[in-house]
């Protein structure tokens, strides 16, 4: 089923199985997630990231552990499933779609009237999830490929594509659609420390779908605008707040405002679930911070004196007012977000 | 002489020993430069770096060359001295110090009547040199902690210090200067990629001289101005032109941007050989592109697929209306730079 040259995840006579992106791009390496630590892990240390695949593997997840000790009766089932749900869905606290996708699973198990109902239940609707994800994909690689013409230089920034969904990507969908549509594009891709998901797996992706692409470090996008070297950017997103304030990836912000300073459009693209229509503005996001290693280490390269303080918040806000658009798998929303998300989504 | 507890240079008993920058922070390890093939390669490789380091060790370098092998004869001796120069002066491009300290040792050689009195000269203006520079920084020091206030929390990039002088640095050597006088002060240094000086050498230096800092990624500059933790910027600067348009480390002119943007001071602090009297205009400083391998790598460790393109311009221009001050061993500049610097300079 999977004829991508590479699967961030595969679902395969029920077995879950998800490739390790701390590997990449120095190792293509698969490993088997069977239970709910295995997942909590998997999540926590990046193996699987990005918001809409933690979603789906979060869904997967919490059937794999289940299946594989559902408890002895009902009741012991429910109460386990609470333990794992709450184990899995505290993993990451920014991406919304990991609370989405945990509070799917719990709601469709309520209804269950016995165990092996309850994991069928479970199944379904991890299934659907991994299934709709694959279709968001496509459809925001339509709505956004429009936004692209001929000859586009565009800047990316963090990893928001099919390595952080289970098909082709929010952000290098819209990309990767304009490049199958005979659109000659070239991408810039930040390295994005400190984790450098943009020189370890945006730039490996791109590659392996022939997009023409460079790396640069992320202190060379400014240079790069000044030049006149990008004329679009476009990046994904872990939580758009109702107002259209957008947390993605640390570094986004400063793009932005980089971006209106030399006037070029900066374009969100992210899945439904991505929006959280219970936050009207952007500072009611809570932001995660990170262990102060990963920037005084890079892999396993000391960079720092070991001992200095750190300071690593791992994504940011970027302000409704500098995004020209935001684009989802339902529509190309533009300002005033508010008012046309709440129509969007007949709110 | 030297009571700091570091020293990027020792001139001791006529031998030319250089702290070996590619190690820190890991390891501090001298190493003696002899030829000038060891001082041409000591530059390239960043051994020592920063401007007024590499027009010190250039000066000391084309010394400690032309005294191992002098010539046989005051025709000899000046055809070397050339070779040596055109060697030594070319291995980076964009510090304007670099030619400058070579053009002197040239002046003052140009006059000698035999080897003995050439070798005489050139060391007598190589160790005026180095003189000179211990002056500058403190002299840049004084002007710049004026600019200081208790309780500022000043942002940095790359590594304007003690480690880029033979003495406390240039935009360092405000920070030192103001934390002597008793300033509470707080320092947050980029880690500026790619080769990360503000993460291997200016937390190493301040943590050295007691100064409390904390270590950023290059892409957080803009979440810590957002969040109002910025209120004051000071970088160093490779090349100043005339109108106070100033070529330094890649990421400088984001940071200016975003300061811009935010309403922050964005100072500069070089020493007068950093002007470029004879360019008028930024866009007249040429940029050095340095090799691809340092963006897909970060030391031994591999960062990016190995065959990706790779951009990497080591420099780039800020704006001189976007600097507030430049501050210089003889003054604090502000604009309109070209008249007060032809004054300042009695142009």
């Amino acid at each position: 089923m999977n004829t991508a040259p590479f699967a961030p995840i595969i679902w395969d006579r029920n077995k879950l199985t998800v490739l390790d992106q701390t590997l990449l791009p120095v190792k293509e390496e698969y490993v088997e997630l069977k239970t709910e630590t295995e997942v909590e892990d998997a999540i926590k240390r990046l193996v699987i990231r990005g918001a809409p695949l933690i979603g789906v593997g979060a869904a997967l997840g919490i059937f794999v552990s289940m299946r594989g000790n559902p408890g002895t009766d009902l009741e012991s089932f429910k109460k386990r499933l609470k333990t794992v749900c709450a184990l899995i869905g505290a993993s990451r606290p920014t991406a919304v779609n990991l609370a989405w996708a945990v509070e799917r699973i719990l709601k469709t198990a309520s209804s269950a009237a016995s165990v092996s109902q309850g994991l069928s239940l479970i199944q379904k609707e991890a299934e659907l999830i991994y299934r709709e994800d694959l279709q968001m994909c496509e459809q925001i690689g339509i709505h956004g490929a429009e936004l692209i013409d001929d000859g586009d230089t565009i800047l990316t920034h963090c990893n928001a594509g099919g390595l952080a969904t289970s098909g082709f990507g929010t952000a290098l969908s819209v990309i990767f659609k304009a490049h199958e549509q005979g659109k000659k594009i070239h991408v810039y891709a930040d390295e994005t420390r400190p984790l450098l998901q943009g020189a370890r797996l945006t730039t490996w992706e791109l590659m392996k779908r022939g997009v023409p692409c460079t790396l640069i470090c992320d202190n060379m996008a400014g240079f790069l605008m000044k030049q006149g070297k990008i004329n679009k950017i476009i990046t994904g997103a872990d939580r758009i707040a109702l107002n259209g304030d957008s947390a993605n990836k640390i570094g986004t912000y400063s793009l932005s405002k980089l971006a209106r300073v030399h006037n070029i459009p900066f374009y969100i693209a992210a899945p439904n679930s991505t929006i959280d229509f219970s936050i009207a503005h952007g500072d009611q996001i809570p932001i995660e911070e990170r262990r102060a290693d990963e920037v005084r280490h890079i892999g396993i390269q000391q960079t720092a004196p070991l001992d200095v303080p750190v300071y690593n918040p791992a994504f940011e806000v970027t302000d409704a007012e500098d995004i020209h658009a935001i684009i989802t798998e339902k529509a190309v929303f533009r300002a005033p977000y508010t008012k046309n998300i709440q129509e969007g989504y007949d709110l």
